[in-house]
C-alpha cells in the first residue's frame, strides 16, 4: 500500500494524529525495570501495548539505541517488530550519505528492519536521499525546518527570495515522483509550518516540538494538516514516555497519550470538517 | 593531546596523509573470510595490522556496519579496539541531531568507543554540533562540500556573496574556540577545496573522493595542505580495500596504500618545503 494511504487509513483507524517518539534514555527507565534483560525493549514494548489503539506512529529515534551498542540495536529491532503492521514506523535517523552508504542506510532501516519510513538530513542532495525513495510504501521525511535553536544558524540563510529551507522543499518535491517524500517542521515554528503546508499541500509533515520543547499543540494541527485534517504526525516523546516513573509507566503514558490526541482532535475539529 | 597535535605528531612519525577509509562491504570481502565469525571485523583487522605504520588515520564508514545490525555493530566495536592509539580514528557517521539526541550518539561514538573525530553534518546548526567539540582532544569533522554529484543541489546555493558551504565554514569557525573542528572537503572539488584552505588555514581538512571516485591526488594535496604540507586527511576507501580479492588481500591492500602514499609525499615534496 502507498505509504501516503497507510497513514491516512491509520489516522482514520484510531482517530489519531498522535506519533509517539521512542526518545528512550535508559537512564531514564523505572527503577523496576533496570534489572530486565534489555530494559529498553521491555520498556518500549509496554509502551506499545498501552498506546497503539491511539496513535498513528511510533518514531523510534536512533541515537538512543545506538549509544547503547549492540544491546541497543537489539532493542531497537525488538521495537520495531512490537509496532503492529497497520501503524506507521519511523526510524528517525537523520541520515543522508554519498550514494553507496546511503544505500546501506536504506538497505539496514527499510529493507531489514523494515520501517515504514526515515528521516533525512538533506544537506548532500538527491543521490544522498535516492535510496530511501525506491518504494512507493515508504517515507523520507526529509528536514526542512527543525524545533531545535540551532535551526535559525543555516535554515534560515536568504537564498534568491526564499531561505534554505524553503529550497531544500521546493528542490525535493522535485524529486517526488513516487509520492513518498514528507518534511520535518518543527511545531516550534508554527509560521513556518504554515507556509511548508502551503506549498506542499499533500505530503505528511512529522512535526515534532511540542511537550517538553515547547510547541503549541494548536498550531501544529491548524497548520500542519492538510485541508482535510489529515497527514500531519504531530509527534512527542519525553511527556508521554515519563508520565510517571513507576510501575504504572505505561497507563501513565497511556493517560497523557490520550489527552494529547483529544487535546489534537479538539483542535482538528475546531480547524476542519471532517 | 589535543587532537590537531596528535595528527600533526601521526602524519611525522608515519611520513603519511593517507587515511583508509574502512567501508567494508560484506558483499565484497575475499571468499576465503565468509566463513569467519565476524568476516568484517576480521578483514578490517587484516587491513589494519598490514597498514598501520603507513597510514594516519582509518575512517570508519558506519552505514556499513549498521547495515550488519548487531554484528555489524560489534564489528565496528572491534575495529575500533584494533586502531593504535596513535592513530587517529574518524567515526564516519554524519549525525548531528537536536542537542539531547546529538549527545547520545557523541557518547557512543566519542566516550564509548572512543573515536577521536566524528563526521556532522551542519544543517540542525550549534546545539546539534556542540555535543561533539567538547573536548580539545576530540575533533568534528563538519560536511562542507561533499563529494558525491548531489553536492551541488544545496551546497553551492548563493547565499549572500556566498555560497552555503562557505557559510558553513564561516559560522563554524565561530565555534571552533578549542581548535577541534575540521570540515569535511571533497577531492573531486578542488577549487573549493583551495578557497576552503585559504578560509581555514589552520584546521585538519579530512579530503574524500580520490580513488574510486575519481578525485586528483595532486589538487587534494596541493590545495588540502596546510602551508607546512599537513593537515590534510586524504580518504582512500574502496581502491585500497579490494586491491585483491584472494588470500592476499591485505598485503595488496598495504601495497596500494604505499603506493598512494608516496604518490601523496611525492606531491608534498613538490609544494612544500618541509
Amino acid at each position: 500500500m502507498a505509504f501516503i494511504s497507510k497513514l491516512k487509513n491509520i489516522q482514520h483507524r484510531n482517530n489519531s494524529l498522535l506519533c509517539i517518539g521512542l526518545d528512550t534514555d535508559p537512564a531514564k527507565l523505572p527503577e523496576f525495570l533496570r534489572s530486565h534483560e534489555n530494559p529498553q525493549a521491555e520498556f518500549n514494548r509496554r509502551i506499545i501495548e498501552a498506546t497503539s489503539g491511539i496513535v498513528c506512529a511510533y518514531k523510534v529515534n536512533t541515537a538512543f539505541y545506538e549509544a547503547e551498542g549492540e544491546r541497543g540495536w537489539r532493542a531497537m529491532r525488538e521495537t520495531r517488530q512490537a509496532i503492529a503492521s497497520s501503524v506507521i514506523s519511523i526510524a528517525d535517523a537523520k541520515r543522508g550519505d554519498i550514494g553507496n552508504s546511503s544505500e546501506r542506510y536504506a538497505d539496514i532501516f527499510l529493507n531489514e528492519l523494515k520501517f515504514d519510513a526515515v528521516t533525512i538530513n538533506p544537506y548532500m542532495g538527491k543521490d544522498s536521499v535516492a535510496p530511501f525513495i525506491q518504494s512507493r510504501e515508504q517515507c523520507a521525511f526529509i528536514l526542512a525546518v527543525t524545533s531545535n535553536p540551532g535551526a535559525k544558524d543555516f535554515q534560515y540563510l536568504k537564498v534568491g527570495r526564499k531561505v534554505l529551507y524553503e529550497k531544500v522543499i521546493e528542490t525535493a518535491l522535485k524529486w517526488n515522483t513516487k509520492k513518498n517524500i514528507g518534511f520535518v517542521a518543527g511545531a516550534t515554528k508554527p509560521k513556518e509550518l504554515r507556509s511548508i503546508r502551503k506549498e506542499a499541500p499533500n505530503v505528511p509533515l512529522l512535526i515534532p516540538g511540542i511537550g517538553a520543547q515547547g510547541g503549541s499543540v494548536e498550531s501544529a494541527v491548524r497548520y500542519g494538516c492538510d485541508d482535510t485534517g489529515h497527514l500531519a504526525v504531530i509527534n512527542a516523546s519525553r511527556s508521554i514516555l515519563y508520565a510517571s516513573s513507576g510501575e504504572n509507566f505505561a497507563e501513565a503514558a497511556r493517560a497523557e497519550a490520550l489527552r494529547l490526541r483529544d487535546e489534537i482532535n479538539f483542535w482538528r475539529e475546531k480547524f476542519f470538517t471532517q
